[in-house]
């Protein structure tokens, strides 16, 4: 791949605020990513950029509660730029920062819609944990939002071996 | 005052989301508050109560990307006990435990339009930090939040003794 790999930067914050709810399907994301995390979270969050253009990027961060767990809040991909190892190489670059921060865990949450996402986090060794009831076969905490919304709750261990 | 003041729990977040919005006169602000901020930094926020009824509560972290700031991000208390002391209760203890991680300043955000929550950070020693644009005499920074809204930012120095 031609991609670059870096931190995110507060400059980087308006450009895929603009963009981040068309990535997603058009969905209303934008207010799940306060300028917060482009300040104070910029050691453990990515952009990916193809030629000066950002294609995807990564919203993570240690754990403050429980200093071994790492958490990857948000990530965006270029619909145009999907499928081409893009959200692999964000998460990848971002164990490996973890790891080396001495976490031993990532948790992730996603929709019990959202299968692709869940798809996408198995194949990186992430386990469904266990919630309160089971959707249409799937694992799943009702009410995780505060307001009724039921998520998949996402775990990897990051001291096994890699073998994906 | 016969409150209390503890660290946040994750079993706080849905009573808490469930209240909020009121709480800011109806204003949509519990997207403000993903369940992650009361799971991974329980150790900087705080809830106050009232005989066991939750009357207040702050959410803030220490910055990753800069060790030294401290940053609060939401405050909210049950507008039937503001003026009893109740946020300022809820900052001095973010403050102390702040001091003790190491931090030498403490940032916040607020709207323009809230004038009482500019005076009461004024009243806590925090100036109003130099922005892009002046609005009523105020300084603030436009587009802080991507889709157009503006911003008055807050400090506080630590390292000064305090004298309120």
């Amino acid at each position: 791949m031609g991609y670059i790999i870096r931190q995110i930067e507060v400059d980087d914050y308006a450009p895929i605020i603009q963009v981040v709810d068309a990535w997603w399907d058009n969905r209303p994301m934008a207010s799940m990513l306060p300028r917060l995390f482009f300040i104070h979270f910029q050691k453990s969050s990515f952009v990916v950029e193809d030629g000066g253009k950002r294609v995807g990027f990564l919203v993570g961060f240690r754990s403050q509660t429980y200093p071994r767990q790492a958490y990857i809040h948000f990530v965006g991909v270029d619909p145009s730029y999907r499928n081409q190892g893009i959200g692999r190489l964000l998460y990848l670059r971002f164990f490996t920062l973890m790891r080396e921060w001495g976490c031993t865990e990532v948790h992730s949450v996603t929709s019990p819609q959202n299968k692709s996402s869940i798809a996408f986090h198995q194949r990186l060794d992430f386990t469904i944990q266990p919630g309160d009831a089971v959707l249409n076969g799937l694992a799943v905490t009702t009410n995780y939002d505060g307001r009724g919304g039921t998520r998949v709750l996402l775990k990897k261990s990051l001291t096994s071996e890699d073998h994906y």
